[in-house]
């Protein structure tokens, strides 16, 4: 698991007085990439040297508590699945206090230049997994 | 069924030359509201006169094909299920040529004031349900 | 001047209850989208066919009223200088009521692939120009 | 002058390969927060104590360079100005290598509840100004 903060700006919330609904994708993605970093890679050159992607072909989102403006956030990014051509991350959002605001889950294929699936290179698989604890599939 | 039409602008992509994947939830939420328009009422207007809200509390996409800049696409918004306390869309994004690019689904509490569940109204429920297919449940 | 209809939805306010101040941005992208396409021209075949950018150089927003959730808007985008280099675009946003909410300017660089100023091409100028009345300079 | 660091996501981005020219306008609200808190408030205690808000009434922004995915930016934010009824904000973006990429202002009124131009309180001038080199006007 790997911990990133965030703090949510005005931009990020909607005149419900919360953080749009969409905007936790947002923080996701940076947990995300926070968890490359962490693991030893920067996302973006994962794609110049392997010339492969890891679009999203699923998100899910399970909204418990809103955030609101100039909260201070922490994304916690796991490695939840690695399978040949997909892996699964699973985000936990915790407020400043402890609260659980948003659990999530994206699903990301292996694919190449020309959008087919490939499978994904083992040094990558090491890499993410290290350290992570998988879920039994 | 009610469909709305959406054009991709830049802002709605990225570096990858496709939607970035939180945006399509901006989608669902324009389909969500003509939805609700096409059934004889303003989201705004039901806001202010239940004195009720419904916030998100999941979302679940799935992105088969992505959407890309300038596309014109087709969110076909339906109501899928209707509970005492809560209501679930779907969605099918739609491009131009017919082809299917993005599914979801969104499920949203009834919630007053204080945030507390509030059973939906069903002058709410008549409405919405109006000329739909709702799922066996 | 070409005018392209906008409706605000819920992603694009803020808590403050109006529309967050960066998307207003948004808006006129979509005017000038609409803008280069009305004039016989889409934005991606510029793009594709002559293997120039746009890209903005400098934007100005002056916020005289708030849009609001629900506010249909019509952008009106007019084509206000064009230089060897450089256009300029100038957006009026009006709600359906005919009250002026914002307006702006944007200034774009005509750029090749390696990102080096290069010259409008004459026929874009020409097809741009059609119609509007440019500014004394 | 008050440093902010921010990092680029995907999200960020558009398909042009850069930061999306109207989410400047986000960095420079998260400096602008940070400005603010750094001179011993947050803006959301403003609002709720005062019960006055500081809309932005304009915004300009030069876009020098682009900002990409991942780069670590720095928001240098001071006071350039304030008045009676409004202050300003300026702005610089600066990447991790020194390279200033945009700079940009934001001009904002003081109004209260009811949308009326209210006086700057006094403390908040002196609060603000604490350390600031303001222009000659």
């Amino acid at each position: 698991m790997v911990a990133t903060e965030l703090r949510v700006i005005y931009g990020d919330t909607d005149q419900m007085g919360v953080v749009y609904y969409a905007n936790y994708l947002r923080f996701f993605e940076a947990g995300r990439t926070e968890f490359i970093r962490a693991k030893g890679l920067r996302y973006r050159d994962f794609e110049a040297s392997y010339q492969l992607w890891l679009p999203v072909t699923e998100a899910n989102v399970r909204y418990l508590q809103p955030a609101r403006y100039d909260d201070l956030l922490r994304v916690e990014t796991s490695l939840a699945e690695i399978r040949r051509v997909s892996a699964t991350f699973a985000y936990r959002l915790v407020r400043e206090d402890g609260q659980l605001l948003v659990t999530g889950r994206t699903v990301h294929a292996c694919i190449d230049l020309k959008g087919k699936l490939r499978r994904l290179p083992e040094a990558l698989v090491s890499l993410l997994s290290a350290g992570e604890t998988l879920e039994a599939t």
